[in-house]
């Protein structure tokens, strides 16, 4: 595939295995369109597909699964504890290969006109995809989730779908779509229990209380293994790579002296972060992927 | 190509670039050969072609080669300050793809075998495709170089060849073949242009006196960047680590209260040494390539 936009539809869905079989054999009856992983949540009665094709072919797979889901989920008999808006309730698309953020933000825009025109679904576009800074944010959008947004849509022109008019669709609700980059789901595991700490580290080191750009970061407590770990999504690790953010809590932690323990990564992990992050602590000068054997290969044989 | 061998041939020709091209040329006529780099050193009087094949291919493209060096160059005309025996001075295998050391030291004996029955040149096998434990050392097998060989070949029973008789060919000496694993070059520079420093640290980290495994380490000064040096081969980086390495030199370099000022990669690394240098410094707990995007992606699409 010589463009690859990676997308992660999420679905109001998370106890029928058999329902998300059907919307995702939908999604995946076009050419071009590959599965990398599905994950069911019965708590949060949601699912969260992750899926990639071509620029050309991402946007009509993640209609064909909407289309579907539309016909087998119904938001009035939906409860978990994930907020949701919509039986299709979120599809961001992500630039993986040979694609820009803007190209993602174009497919998003297309996508989102569509599901209203096919199948009578009032859609939001937000993060890269928003058209207003105000409706970058999910969770403004999302407020109040499909019950409360039912009534609001048709008095409120704050909460005007993007496509669509003052009415949600009965069932599927309202569906929002968005382009953003790749985001590393990262947790750092400290040498001790004390979760005061790492939510303490967490507030330090995250974009919304004035830390590192691009870093969004909780304290939790993992009681099993009796370690508390400070949760991080980075949303942009051009911006800030693992190596800073690591370092970030690494020093935080020093003053307390609490070490780190370990890190994990949840998901998936581009290739140049891990590049990157060799990098920084080899403090390789002028590091670039081609002196990677692989790459150089890669680039001489073209397989 | 399912298999990939690398294989660096060392030629006795390192001023006369159409020579060097002609053999260049014979290795590349035929199936499944890629050259990455060829490099000529005149000083040294010798020139390094790096180049893949597969398994099936990369013994017949080296020999290819071997055959038309052995009609352009002449040992008896030939002067050098790099040590040298054969017009083709070294030809090693590395596995890097689908092949393993031992299935590169059968390609190296049947190369050594050939170039004898086609060629009549001698030839000696060393490193992982030596037959004794004595004859795994380069330098130990070409002691003396051309001149002396020529000598002591036809009396001491030590210096015969692995194929071959009593007698060097009479221009192109003899050839020494190998299989070993991939070789990384890095240089780690010091904050300081201390010389003495960089060559205790060297001896302190090389295996040879004592220090780590698979590691060759000399201490240079880089006189135009007024810096010591510490210029490492790390012959089996998953024996010793990247990361190993550099914090052992900055351990040493700290008891002389010196820091690390950059380090460099000559050539080539593979990417597995960069993977378990990020996991190395990020603690990243069960690091494995899967959790790489694009190693999935390969995995899933194919290509």
């Amino acid at each position: 595939m010589q463009t690859i936009v990676e997308c992660v539809p999420n679905f109001s869905e998370g106890q029928d295995a058999a329902k998300l079989e059907t919307i995702v054999q939908a999604l995946l009856a076009g050419p071009d369109v590959h599965l990398l992983a599905k994950e069911m949540d019965p708590d949060h009665n949601r699912s969260v597909v992750t899926f990639v094709g071509t620029r050309e072919s991402v946007g009509e797979a993640a209609l064909r699964a909407i289309g579907r889901a539309a016909e087998l989920i119904d938001l009035n008999n939906h409860q978990g504890v994930h907020p949701r808006m919509g039986a299709t309730d979120v599809v961001p698309f992500i630039p993986i290969k040979g694609v820009t953020l803007a190209e993602c933000a174009g497919i998003a825009r297309t996508v989102a006109e569509q599901t209203w025109r096919r199948f009578h679904i009032p859609t939001f576009l937000y993060e890269a995809a928003a058209r207003h800074p105000k409706r970058k944010n999910l969770e403004h959008i999302r407020r109040g989730q499909f019950e409360r947004l039912r009534e609001e849509i048709r008095t409120n022109p704050e909460r005007q779908p993007d496509f669509g008019g003052v009415h949600l669709h009965p069932t599927a609700g309202a569906t929002a779509v968005a382009a953003r980059k790749f985001l590393i789901a990262y947790n750092i595991n400290l040498n001790t229990s004390n979760v005061q700490l790492a939510k303490a580290i967490a507030r330090k080191i995250r974009a919304s209380s004035g830390g590192l750009p691009a870093v969004k970061a909780i304290g939790v407590e993992l009681k099993a293994r009796n370690l508390a770990q400070v949760s991080i999504n980075l949303t942009d690790f051009e911006t800030t790579s693992l190596g800073t953010v690591f370092d970030a809590v690494a020093k935080e932690a020093a003053q307390a002296h609490v070490t780190i323990a370990s890190s994990e990564i949840v998901g998936l992990v581009p290739r140049q972060a891990i590049e990157d992050a060799a990098a920084h602590y080899l403090k390789i000068q002028d590091f670039h992927s081609d002196v990677i054997l692989e790459n150089r290969l890669a680039r001489v044989i073209g397989d």
